[in-house]
This record gives C-alpha cells, sequence and structure tokens, in this order.
C-alpha cells in the first residue's frame, strides 16, 4: 500500500450480488432499472453494471452526464433539476446520446424554447419536499407539458422519496412509497393521452417493496454498496454492505477507551446516525477481504478535518494495535464514495 | 462560466488582508508565523503566502507534505500522527526538506528507530482530547525524548486546541489558551536542558489572542478565508470572510418559502451551525466582486447529494430569480475548499 492512505474498498462479489437481487426484481416486475450512478461514479462499477445488461442510466449533474457519455453510455437520465441556461451543452449532449433531463418548477418554461429533442419527465414533489411541482398542481404540470412538447418531448412522471431516508421502520417506508404512487398514478391517469411513464427513485423503497405493479422504471443508487444508513433503517443486511473506507489507526488511547484514525471529514464526510443515543460518523470491522463484520458497541464519536476518534462502550480496544488497518462502514456510501473516487480500489 | 457548477470563489484582496494582519500580530510577538496550508491545499494561495515572506508551513498528512514539498516549499511541519510505518516515503522526504513531525502516542515510540535525520514535536493534548500526550504524563513524554534523540531530533511541544472551535465565545477562547499555553510553559521549564520551542495552533486562539509571550510558533490555518464558525464564534467579521461557493438557483419554491440550489454536500460538506434555532449548512450573499454580505434571516436549511434548500424567514425571496447565481457563506471553509479544490477562482 502506498502512502495515500486512507483506501476506499469495494467488495466486487457484493456489489455483483446486490446488483443481481434488484436486477431479478425488476425484471420479476417488468420494470426497467435505471441505477444511479452519482453513488459509484466509476467507469470500473460501471463496467459491472454493464455486464448484467444494464444500459440506461440516471446521473445527478450535467457534468456527471458528460463523463458517463464520454465512457460509452449512451440512455442518460439527469434526474436533477439541471441549469437550462447551460443550453450548448445541454443540446450538444442530446445530439450525442439519448438524454433526458427533468423539469422540477414552473418558471423554467421560460427556457425551454432553447432546448431541442430533449426528452423531458416532469418531477413532482409527493410529499418530500426538496424539488418538484407539487403533485396536485395540475395548471403548472399542463402548462409544462404544452411548453415541453413544441421543440421536445414529454415522457413521463419522476419523483424521489427522499423522505424514506429518515423513516424509522421498513412500514414506513412502505408508507411512503404507497402514497407517492398513488399521487404519480392520479397523474399518469389525468394526462393519459401523452401516456406518461411513471419513474420512481429511492434505495430505501426499491430494496423493501417487492411488487412494482403500475411503475415504469426504478432509479436507486446506493443499493450498489448500501451503508450505515441503509443498514439502520432495516433496508439492508451486514452483508450486502459491499464498500468500506480502510483507514490506518494513528494513535492508542486506552486509558480514555479511544483510539484515533487517519479518516476524518474529507475521507467519510460528516454524515451521523444516531448510535446508542450518540452521534456516530461510522462503525467498524476488522478488514476482510469478502466483507465486513461489524464489530458492537464501537463506534467514530468524532470527526475532524483528517482525524477520526472511535469510542468504545466495552474493552476491546486491546484487540487492537498501532498501524493496523481497520475497515469504516460509512454512514453514506455515496459522499464517501465521492470523496475517495481517485483512490479506490476493488477486491 | 462552463457548466462545471458550481465554482468555489476566492476573494484576494481579503485572503492578502488576512494574512497581513496575521503576520503583523506574529512580528509584533516575535514569533513564527507557520500557517497550516490543510485549508486551502492551494499552490496559488501558497505563492500568496510566500509573497509576504513566509518559507515555513504545516500541512496535516504526509500525501500535502509531498504535495507543497514538490511545489518548492521546503520547510514543513505535517501536524498530524502520520503512520510511522511510512518509513521509506518519511525518510525520503526528510532529504529532500525540512521536515518536522509529530508523535501523539507512546506506542508510536516503537517505529522511531527506522526514521533518521527528522525533527520531531511531541503532541500535547491540553484539553481537546483528541490526540498528544496527555500534559502530565512526564513518564511517557521523557521515554519520548529519549529515543527520538537517538536518530533524530526533539524540537519542541506542539499542541491543538480545537475545542476553542466549539467555545460559544471569545472569553471562553482565552481562556482556553491561557490554560494550555500554562500546560505547555510547565513541560517547556520542565524539559528545558532540551530547549524545547512550544508551537500553537488553532484559527479562533490565534485570531483573538493579542499578546503571545511564551510562544515560538502558531500555526493557524482557517485565518486565511474564515468561514460562518468562526464569525458564529466572534472570531471574525463579515468583511474577513475570503471564500465562498457561487452556486445557481435552480428552482423557486415561493409557496413554501423556499429556493432550491445546486450545491449539496459534494460541495459544501455537511457541517452545520445552529442559526435562530435551526441547524444551517451556510448563509448567503448577492454575488460580489470584492466580498459579501450576508443576508439576514435567510439559511441552507437541508443539504442532500448535489441539493441545498435555502429557507426565507422574511419575504425576500422575491428578490431572487430562477438560474441567478448567489454566494454561499460556507460552514467550515476548510471542508468546502477541499471539495472544490479542482474548480476554484481566484477573484
Amino acid at each position: 500500500m502506498s502512502f495515500y492512505e486512507p483506501i476506499f474498498i469495494v467488495y466486487a462479489d457484493i456489489v455483483k450480488q446486490n446488483i443481481k437481487q434488484m436486477l431479478a426484481k425488476a425484471n420479476k416486475n417488468n420494470v426497467v432499472l435505471r441505477p444511479h450512478f452519482k453513488t459509484h461514479q466509476s467507469i470500473e462499477i460501471g463496467n459491472i453494471f454493464k455486464d448484467f445488461g444494464i444500459s440506461k442510466i440516471t446521473v445527478s449533474s450535467l457534468e456527471m452526464a458528460y463523463f458517463f457519455a464520454n465512457n460509452s453510455w449512451n440512455d442518460i437520465t439527469i434526474a436533477f433539476p439541471i441549469n437550462f441556461k447551460n443550453t450548448k451543452q445541454i443540446n450538444a449532449l442530446a445530439k450525442k446520446i439519448r438524454l433526458n433531463i427533468i423539469i422540477s418548477t414552473i418558471e423554467s418554461i421560460n427556457f425551454i424554447a432553447e432546448l431541442s429533442n430533449i426528452n423531458f419527465l416532469i418531477e413532482i414533489d409527493t410529499g418530500y419536499n426538496r424539488t418538484g411541482f407539487s403533485h396536485n398542481n395540475f395548471n403548472d404540470i399542463e402548462a409544462s407539458i404544452k411548453e415541453i412538447n413544441k421543440n421536445n418531448k414529454f415522457i413521463g412522471f419522476l419523483n424521489h422519496s427522499g423522505n424514506t431516508y429518515s423513516a424509522n421502520n421498513t412500514d414506513k417506508i412502505i408508507t411512503i412509497y404507497n402514497s407517492s404512487k398513488e399521487k404519480l398514478q392520479e397523474l399518469q391517469t389525468k394526462f393519459t393521452k401523452y401516456k406518461p411513464i411513471i419513474s420512481v427513485g429511492d434505495t430505501p423503497s426499491c430494496s423493501i417493496i417487492e411488487n412494482f405493479e403500475g411503475i415504469n422504471e426504478i432509479r436507486p443508487g446506493n443499493f450498489v454498496y448500501y451503508d450505515l444508513m441503509q443498514y439502520n433503517l432495516g433496508v439492508c443486511t451486514e452483508k450486502q454492505i459491499g464498500a468500506v473506507l480502510y483507514a490506518p489507526i494513528i494513535a492508542m488511547y486506552p486509558e480514555r477507551n479511544q483510539m484515533v484514525i487517519h479518516a476524518g471529514a474529507v475521507h467519510l464526510s460528516k454524515e451521523y446516525i444516531s448510535y446508542k443515543g450518540k452521534k456516530c460518523y461510522g462503525l467498524i470491522s476488522k478488514t476482510n477481504k469478502t466483507g465486513i463484520e461489524i464489530i458492537d458497541g464501537v463506534y467514530i464519536s468524532s470527526l475532524s478535518q483528517e482525524h477520526g476518534i472511535i469510542t468504545f462502550h466495552n474493552n476491546k480496544i486491546t484487540e487492537f494495535k498501532l498501524y493496523e488497518t481497520i475497515a469504516i462502514i460509512p454512514v453514506h456510501s455515496c459522499l464517501t464514495a465521492n470523496l475517495m473516487k481517485h483512490q479506490q480500489e476493488i477486491l
């Protein structure tokens, strides 16, 4: 290992298993699996998807769309309200690949005239309250469809139920999924003459729901790696966690039941969950070539730029040695993968 | 502007003013200013320091030390407990430049024998409880000095009072500074025969304290840009904030008094402060070529990977337009600068 520590480790077998499982579910339900590539942003992981026959993908910025288009992906949905003032770059990309973009706010219709031959989905806010037209704002939705269809093509409705990430049990995730689907189906019925598809997206729903009746497309991203947040939600098992951060222990303080690792906010980001009533920035495992085994009662209690403090609620600190490398299960793998995209190793 | 949005903007005049002021204070007190370059990690900003005659710097990883050594900096302190197992890389760097490293935990002494001709500082924990020898652990400190002086050179004591970042007023910062200094001076007296220097480091103390009597070196980093955390602490004024994130507004939801910007956790990181009792991931300003003017009652209330939601506690949303670029004052500029190091513009 070079001195470029820490390093982001991907367990290829687990990643393949996660993809296989999600794809089997999509196929069984006859829905398109259009995975969100913002999670990994990696050509190599993209190639694993390709080996499974995946050809349609989702990204979250125009820059990321260009990145994957330049690496032979040619059916891309940007599920993010990109700045329509970048007319030249959007039109140029649409000449090269099948490009699908979204409109999320009524004021954007004033900028559509400059775009052409692009497929549009209308983003619907079904309760997350981040972006999208309110599901019952029929007037603005209709005005948008008409404006889109002048030079471009309206193809359907899209949502992201990001509120499932803060659900505290799987029943709540199912409730959110069903309520969102109902709202999208109401729109599909109302605007049936345009034959709109319905595209939904979050990993919690896509992992929990078995029956996707009435849905045309799913766009989960995080499921490829999962992480502590999903594990905590009950959405994945420990054995499905497909990526970790390997980091060396750089200081031992047994007298305060703590040790310090070289892994900080610049590696893990600062997302946290609650763990035994405390802020937790990651759990740990011994390193292992095939996956992780979470050690109970041990967690990252604090993160600064380069340091992470690990606190033990038991006496297991004696099982660790200075400069040993340990595996950190990130709270939000998308953010960790983004920070580590140039220091990644696939096992 | 390309489609590589958002972009990190540095106000060169403010940066110069911040450096000038800190350097004047260091000179007046006859202490060495050894700025921490982890904040900016930028050759260009480094050159501004160089123009002020700065030649000694601080970094927070071996990788960063190599980066600056390869760009003509030749007196570098790594104020981070690096992995001593990287013997080859540490020794090679010490042959090229004057390298100062730290020891922060007694177990590290078993790895010193492989290193040679390196200056060592002993990191002392004066109350932050992150890394360093406890200030009254004289036995371990003495054992370390002896081990260091076999093939290397012990030059002094170093601390980082990171607990000043969570002080809630400037009096508290002064109390922490004085208490830390006292502990370091006690060590200096006890080990006087080795003529140890005292090196201290945090931006809050270095900004607030006027009299550095008894200190040999200061290592602030954040002061070059400052940020919302420092502003909130009362450590800097609005006019001293030297870097912001420019980001476009990508959706308007006046009906819920919110708008959405293209700036998420992958640009700003997820550090937050409390603002009017709510979690706040950044404040905003209109863009301006010479600095910022914080708009009261408007804040980033939520951040996901690429989206930021801005909430208004007033009716100023009407003053903003879709796709307009606004300036975001980051909560922690070090983390934002790290994320944006390849999308930076100096005004």
